[in-house]
């Protein structure tokens, strides 16, 4: 099926869409990373397991289709995508180790811990978050100091202890916690922080990039704001109904866990619902932008209808 | 005893200037620190207890001095300073976790993982080094987007992969290698990485702060290496010399550990008096600055004479 314009429809063009920017940002990647050489080889060697080589991209993609509604240079958004995607893969493999949630597989991988030891996956982490900044504040990144530092803040507030830090902490508190302490509200607060504050600002980084007025750059964070919540139940639902083999990690251990998730306290069917409707409102925040942001709402519902 | 202006010599000063750096950069810990409140009040108690309350604050006090050099607002100096203090922090408490130092003393109290639980120290660390970020990045550390910019790019080169990290992942190897193994050259490039590089950006951050010339830039920061290298054979001296009442923390570790030091490689006598050379070279590169880096010089040479 072809719009008027005799290009694939959004739904229809995100696979492949999604297909290049992975394999785009993997590149990036493979360029910002230091080679594995010197003594520390083994750092250098497990920062890149961790950080390459799988994973779907969803916030490298957000930041590239993001810069695509403004004018931004395209190595420029990449390093911004590589960026964002490195300290994604630092929450992981630190999230991952034995004194966190003690996971083994990851993307269908032993886990940075299981693969090097614990010693060396903390190091990688605390390496591939601080390496982010180092590529942040490069002059390749943006010209102008004044958009590099206020990605940096972005980021950095994102992912720091009023973000995806504080969220974790939350995640380790609430295992802890009795059963049947966590409410929605406790539930959805956990969940923004750890997960959402990141997606958001990788929506709203190609914003920052393309010096957008701050009407557009608040819009592009809804969006990824009302996203990354419906990401979340998404992922929720695919850990409580698919199988290891679909996810590539090990599935059914938030109830294993005894963790409360939105679908344990509103159910399968009530979780899909509100799902939707952020998917809905994820799609509202768009319409500004016409049709150049398509593959962003493809995405959105995309979120939903995974089976990975 | 005083000198022709009626002021104390730099030597006699030093030790009270020392305290007052330590409170004044204490008290901006204090504010820019995340407070105890909300269901995360367990991460941002872990952040404080990591780093606050102890240390004799070396960078922080290196980057108000440096700083004294230019014209630079004593609350930018600070602000900076207390961004390095949470850095040096954050990798305090990563290298006493159980699966790297694996140290239950520092400073006198309990480590950080066993004042509060492992997972709580990882995501500390975490918070330390990211919070970090945001305080540089924040318009309040200096108007000039480029200033701040280059702090970021400077302080994430000294502690990523190629700086703080890397140096740490080498002393973990280097206490899983064969015995007699080391070197002079690479015990000298694992310290030069370890604590190094952050020693070497604390005395440089000043210049950077006060827009100086690049020569001065250059001359701090090569201040500062040579007094880091200076610090580290202390350090090692004090490890084999003095006891845990004075350091406050384990001692004898080094040897016990098998670790490779250049004062096990050279004696404590050649390592001494290493230690004494590296002072006098990082006095010279003081020259330029005339009396204002009195204190620059005496803390140089206080460096090797402390006994804790």
């Amino acid at each position: 099926m072809q719009d008027k314009t005799g290009t694939a429809l959004p739904a229809e063009a995100l696979p492949a869409a999604l297909s290049a920017a992975a394999e785009a940002i993997e590149q990036a990647l493979d360029v910002l990373l230091p080679r594995a050489e010197g003594a520390e080889a083994r750092l250098y060697e497990a920062m890149r397991y961790g950080a390459m080589g799988g994973g779907k991209r969803m916030r490298g993609f957000l930041v590239l289709e993001g810069a695509r509604q403004f004018t931004v240079s395209r190595s420029a958004a990449l390093r911004v995508a590589a960026a964002i995607e490195m300290v994604h893969a630092y929450s992981l493999v630190h999230d991952d180790l034995p004194a966190m949630d003690d996971d083994d597989l990851r993307r269908g991988k032993p886990t940075c811990h299981r693969a090097f030891d614990e010693a060396t996956a903390i190091l990688a982490g605390d390496a591939l978050l601080t390496h982010a900044f180092t590529v942040l504040a490069g002059e390749d990144t943006h010209p102008d100091p004044a958009v590099r530092c206020e990605l940096i803040r972005c980021l950095s507030l994102a992912a720091g202890p009023r973000g995806m830090v504080g969220g974790q902490m939350l995640d380790m508190l609430a295992e802890a916690a009795e059963p049947g302490a966590a409410t929605e509200a406790s539930v959805g607060r956990l969940q923004l922080l750890k997960t959402g504050k990141l997606i958001e600002f990788s929506a709203e980084a190609g914003a920052i990039l393309g010096k957008a007025p701050i009407s557009q750059r608040h819009a592009l964070a809804a969006y990824g704001r009302e996203l990354g919540a419906a990401f979340q139940i998404a992922d929720d639902l695919l850990d409580a109904t698919a199988t290891a083999g679909e996810t590539g990690k090990r599935t059914g251990k938030d109830a294993e866990a005894g963790k409360a998730t939105l679908v344990g306290l509103l159910g399968l069917e009530r979780a899909r619902i509100q799902a939707e409707a952020l998917v809905e409102q994820a799609k509202l925040h768009l319409e500004g932008f016409g049709e150049r942001a398509g593959l962003l709402c493809a995405l959105a519902a995309y979120t939903i209808e995974r089976r990975h």
